[in-house]
């Protein structure tokens, strides 16, 4: 089987979730020990749940891990961003340490940490939390030519997704999607502006902070990308090929693999909202299995948001990445799944006495 | 010394935050493994934890508590809600036993429940859990005649804060300030109304559902109470008693009691909102101290965080009170102070190598 039909048959593992679980749900949450809705978003998220697990109470997550994947920019050189390109590597041994802002917050919440080398550019030191899958030493200029060829684009989707069908084996119930690569919001407004027809000027943003000059030539590159490939969003293989990073296939791939073990996934920010562009247009029954931690002020986060009909559940302004806004809303989804197993009905309840 | 200059006493005991501490706490931040700014509020967040200890980095939580004030309400008599009054005290019953919403999602986030019966109209069964202070059977109908007493409120403030210096002294290092009483959100309208000016129509909501009927009757009556009060909010202790209720008076003793001891407290929605109107007119220090949770859907709630500056951790839309949504904002507080303990700093990446 070639590299594109184990993707496509990966995609087509997906069922759809599970709608009468749904429904089971939402009913349950009508006897609660409360007014009906008065758990607002929780009451809809619960629903999920169920629907992604096909059980009403769904199962409570209790091994969340967050897998960082890791990649470097062709179009870096064409001066998007003011950091040097090798704090890719720098923060992925920092993970792998243990130090930085995602090791923090996924001890808060408990979640183990994995992170893919799916494409970066230089050297990492070995670490028992390092997965090695690197496709290439980071993608080429996708503004003067495709970022990679739709083999590797394949090749880096099948490495994240053989990573969660690992993680999955290992007990993990609960999947956040990190990700981190110098430059990365570049690809990511070229693939929401591909799959939502969003303009360049409406999509592209600041990262992580740029001055006026940096962001006008950022605007102007991604428009430039999307005339020189004319990328179709029926061909989603191809416009990852052409537009996109190896950290966003690899999380396209997460989020196939998870969903094909039926897993919810809790997406990040810019990165990971835009690589579930990717996963969404390969796989008609991929949003039913995402949902969004938060929402990061990239607009194309929001134009991806937009279009995959999700509703984030933080908007804390993080701009981070690394899969920080995902893993907070963890407490969020395990409080979602006990609130339909723990609480009493209303039946419990005799106020007469 | 006569209860009301206790209250005094109590108000004069809390300093200022300590601003040094923030600056900091910032300044910290920006030294810290990520682009400036980049953790968005969670940062604002920890320099206000740094403020309330006076160090930096602040202690990291480890002992939350949620307390559950819990009174009854005259004006329930005139049709303000279609929940049966006997029900305040049913649910009392459910927190101690452990199957309500607050307890399950207390459970979740690792919090001690505490329930106070500061006025409940109905008898309610011994417990551990239960903290009897029942100051009197509900508050008389605020649209008629004064909800109660200055001393009855300021005897209810100071059971609240009673319990806290309790709390504080077992340990807890956090508190969640949560509510129940039926028809509890028309007095919290009357006192968004008296503290901030904003209207009677413009601060009266929905609460957890009712009928528009109930709700025109339920604005008429929050102007009805206005007029016949004319609450100065000058005298702090006058507006709760002629309009509060006296959950809303033991927790404005709980945000009191916290401060004094330098302890955190996030607020739930409108009730434990509405109550901080009452105790930030009593200490011009208290906002410094207080974390808004969540933003409730109620527009007393919008109004009450306005006016204390206030900007909401969370948007779930939930509407259910007993200090859900505050519980749900733990993690984030949680996480605020570990990213500043436990980050690593620029200074230890090194991009060359």
């Amino acid at each position: 089987m070639s590299t594109e039909e184990r993707v496509a048959k990966l995609s087509a593992e997906v069922g759809p979730v599970d709608e009468e679980a749904a429904r089971q749900a939402r009913r349950r949450h009508d006897t609660l020990l409360k007014p009906p809705g008065s758990l607002g978003q929780l009451e809809q998220l619960g629903a999920q749940l169920a629907a992604i697990a096909g059980s009403c109470p769904p199962p409570v997550p209790a091994e969340p891990a967050v897998l960082v994947a890791a990649g470097d920019h062709g179009v870096h050189a064409r001066g998007v961003t003011p950091w040097p390109q090798q704090i890719t590597a720098a923060m992925v041994e920092q993970f792998c340490a243990g130090h930085a802002a995602v090791s923090v917050l996924a001890d808060v919440i408990g979640a183990r940490v994995s992170v893919l080398d799916v494409g970066v550019a230089h050297p990492i030191a070995d670490h028992p939390r390092l997965r090695r899958a690197r496709i290439r030493d980071g993608t080429a200029d996708l503004s003067a030519e495709p970022a990679m060829t739709r083999e590797e684009a394949a090749r880096a989707l099948l490495a994240g997704a053989g990573i969660i069908e690992e993680l999955a084996a290992a007990g993990v119930d609960l999947v956040v999607a990190g990700d981190m690569g110098i430059a990365n919001t570049t690809p990511s407004a070229c693939l929401a502006a591909a799959f939502t027809g969003v303009s360049a000027a409406l999509v592209t943003g600041h990262g992580t902070g740029i001055d006026d000059d940096t962001f006008a030539r950022k605007i102007r590159i991604v428009g430039e990308a999307l005339a020189r490939h004319s990328p179709e969003p029926g061909d989603p293989l191809g416009v990852l090929a052409a537009v996109g990073g190896l950290e966003h296939a690899a999380l396209a791939g997460v989020m196939l693999g998870s969903a094909a073990e039926r897993l919810p996934v809790i997406l990040d920010g810019v990165v990971s909202n835009t690589a579930a562009l990717v996963a969404a247009a390969l796989c008609p029954h991929m949003s039913g299995y995402l949902v969004a931690g938060h929402r990061s002020p990239e607009p194309a986060a929001a134009a991806a948001l937009d279009h995959l009909g999700l509703d984030p559940l933080l908007d804390l302004q993080l701009r981070l990445g690394e899969g920080t806004g995902a893993l907070l809303a963890v407490p969020l989804v395990v409080a979602a799944a006990r609130v339909l197993r723990d609480m009493a009905t209303l039946d419990d309840l005799d106020p007469s006495g």
